[in-house]
């Protein structure tokens, strides 16, 4: 019985995922190694190889010069070789509570950690991750909590012409309770899709414990796919698994704000919910600070609540919808003459797109508009945007 | 404004996801490249690697020798460098219509192929894939057709003492529709999870395609975690990205069948679906058709379609709930008094568990009991699972 259990690991091992070494003794080593003081190890065994390096979000960045500017890429390190051929490097200190890429490069050639199942997609990218638990950071760690219900929906968009997928959170207890729940639309940056707040933004790790703890109302979080020309994220339409690409056509040209009203009716019309001004948000980043900010004063009337995550706030394209974009300052105007119970605003201090928000923040100044303000170190980075959203739920729907 | 954009993208490249090398030249080459000819070629730009190699499912098998027996491990082949540091490898002719897995080998280490974003981790490997449709390959791939929903969601089981993950797809229309669905439990095999289905086993994709085509009824399948120890799959629970492994506790020792019911009575309470034998199926692979086994076996009055797709028949390991192993013959004997309106049987013709469900059609054959029967080339392999799957689902709820 015991034999045929194990050809039953090994049949199951070696057919379906050519895990065979993992049997017989050539299990990869372990990759990262987080140590009690939150230094952490990487290990890579390659005796053929002759370099070995990482480069990763925890290394410090150096400057790199490109044909748009200069600008700071992640720092890389070199593995040291030992004369088993495992290559080893282990940070300097401790890691702050975060949740890190990297990737290795084995001989000139960046790929993901191969002892490390843990990675994400981030548009043509993949990198592995890992968590510094910790802080702010204990929100982003499934902890022993009650979980909400992570949905990927299709969805009729008229306007678009298309039927399109969003992703949609819905709270532990939606399913049992007769209740209704307030809705966030939370919107991806530029080359992102539906799936980046739930991957890179630990979007359901958050909500669920800010919820459990009492921080945040339980709500329905809808995150949509921001590139209009898209029915869904890579790989998840008829194109196939085509290789992922910044270079959409109309992303930021008025065309996904003029659909969004689709969305709303499809959320209103399938999930329990309330629907009303003081019972909607809208929050984004980059992009989606872009499109959250259009599409909230083309519609003063239907959200209370406007978070605008390092977001781009001047229009960035030309053609498409310029009515979107007409008339900016009287439409900003016009949402706070009803009154919106939050505008929140957060930019890191080296973004470059500070001075776009301190424009912004000057007109709001200059007509006595009330909005709540964030600034964080470092720049347009996911770590900002994860921090905003743990700042910006508790403050909604109170 | 347009440098602006360009800024903004650069930005988003450069600081959340290591992708700079796009921007300015350096792009991968494209790999996987399928050709209308159906044979694929393989690239991989590595100047300094002294070795690049390809293993996959589309290369011929080679023998191994293991402690456990001789086994068919997949192939791996060379790429060829050119001057610029190129490395290539194209298949001998066409590949026939699959879901392939492979891994390229850089200097004797196994890694996804870091031109390809998709990948699938499969117990604690991960994979790159691509996809040569055609034939019923048409039914893996995501086609123009209204898609289901895919969910994960958590429900409680008192049995099991914990709240637990399942992924759960509601056809194309559930939200909208007030209709009431049939019901199919779908297990995966030993080392899987929850995801199982839906990554490898293109489960929703399956279901979209043959809905579509009106040859499978509009049904909900519900995906559970077959791990009883565990509360969901790998890097979704509190032990947070822990390194997978398939030596886990009490995989086939009864208490997953126990405490199976919690998940029926989960689903009935929570989904609009038919509450009657005659609109629940159950059915798995390998460990999951061991599970599927025994629960039907043990309930005879509440699945009226059951499913053993490379099913393990025999006990598997000793201790734990011996009630939910006895008696089988006189089980069976029970089940088939209540006249299930399908059992259906699939086995590669060189599956180790061959014998094992030949036994099993002896006995009903002896018995003169009815059950559908498949036989395929090959073992206990995934390409096996997806076909059985898109036999099975035609013959449900009719």
């Amino acid at each position: 019985m015991k034999k045929q259990f194990a050809t039953l690991c090994l049949a199951t091992l070696t057919t379906c995922c050519f895990a065979q070494q993992n049997l017989f003794g050539e299990q990869p080593p372990l990759s990262p190694e987080v140590h009690s003081d939150h230094s952490v190890t990487f290990r890579l065994m390659a005796p053929k190889a002759e370099s070995v390096q990482i480069t990763g979000d925890f290394l410090p960045t150096q400057k790199v010069n490109t044909p748009y500017g200069e600008y700071d890429a992640p720092g890389i390190a070199d593995l040291n070789k030992d004369a088993n051929g495992l290559w080893t490097f282990t940070t300097k200190g401790s890691l702050k509570p975060e949740l890190y890429l990297y990737n290795m490069i084995i001989d000139g050639v960046k790929v993901t950690d191969p002892a490390n199942v843990y990675a994400i997609r981030d548009i043509a990218n993949t990198t592995s991750i890992f968590l510094i638990g910790g802080n702010r950071a204990d929100l982003y760690k499934v902890n022993k909590v009650p979980h909400g219900t992570v949905s990927k929906v299709w969805y009729d968009s008229p306007t678009a012409g298309m039927t399109r997928r969003c992703t949609v959170y819905t709270p532990a207890g939606y399913e049992t309770s007769r209740k209704k729940y307030p809705v966030l639309y939370l919107l991806h940056g530029i080359g992102g899709d539906e799936q980046a707040w739930t991957e890179l933004g630990r979007a359901a790790q958050i909500l669920d414990n800010l919820i459990a703890k009492g921080k945040a109302e339980p709500m329905i979080v809808v995150m949509t796919n921001g590139n209009i020309s898209q029915e869904a994220c890579p790989g998840e339409t008829s194109e196939g698994f085509k290789v992922p690409t910044m270079a959409l056509p109309k992303t930021m040209d008025g065309y996904f704000e003029q659909a969004f009203p689709d969305v709303i009716k499809f959320v209103e019309a399938t999930y329990r919910v309330q629907k009303d001004k003081g019972h909607r948000a809208i929050a984004g980043l980059s992009m989606g600070g872009f499109h959250s900010f259009y599409i909230s004063i083309n519609n003063p009337d239907v959200f209370d609540y406007v978070g605008l995550f390092s977001a781009a706030i001047d229009r960035q394209q030309q053609g498409g919808l310029d009515t979107i974009y007409a008339d900016r300052e009287q439409k900003i105007d016009k949402l706070f003459s009803m009154h919106p119970k939050l505008l929140w605003i957060g930019i890191g201090k080296t973004d470059f797109l500070y001075k776009n928000n301190a424009d912004l923040r000057h007109y709001l100044d200059s007509k006595g508009f009330k909005y709540d303000y964030m600034e964080t170190e470092g720049g347009h980075i996911w770590r900002n945007w994860r921090i905003y959203l743990t700042e910006f739920l508790p403050k909604l729907f109170k």
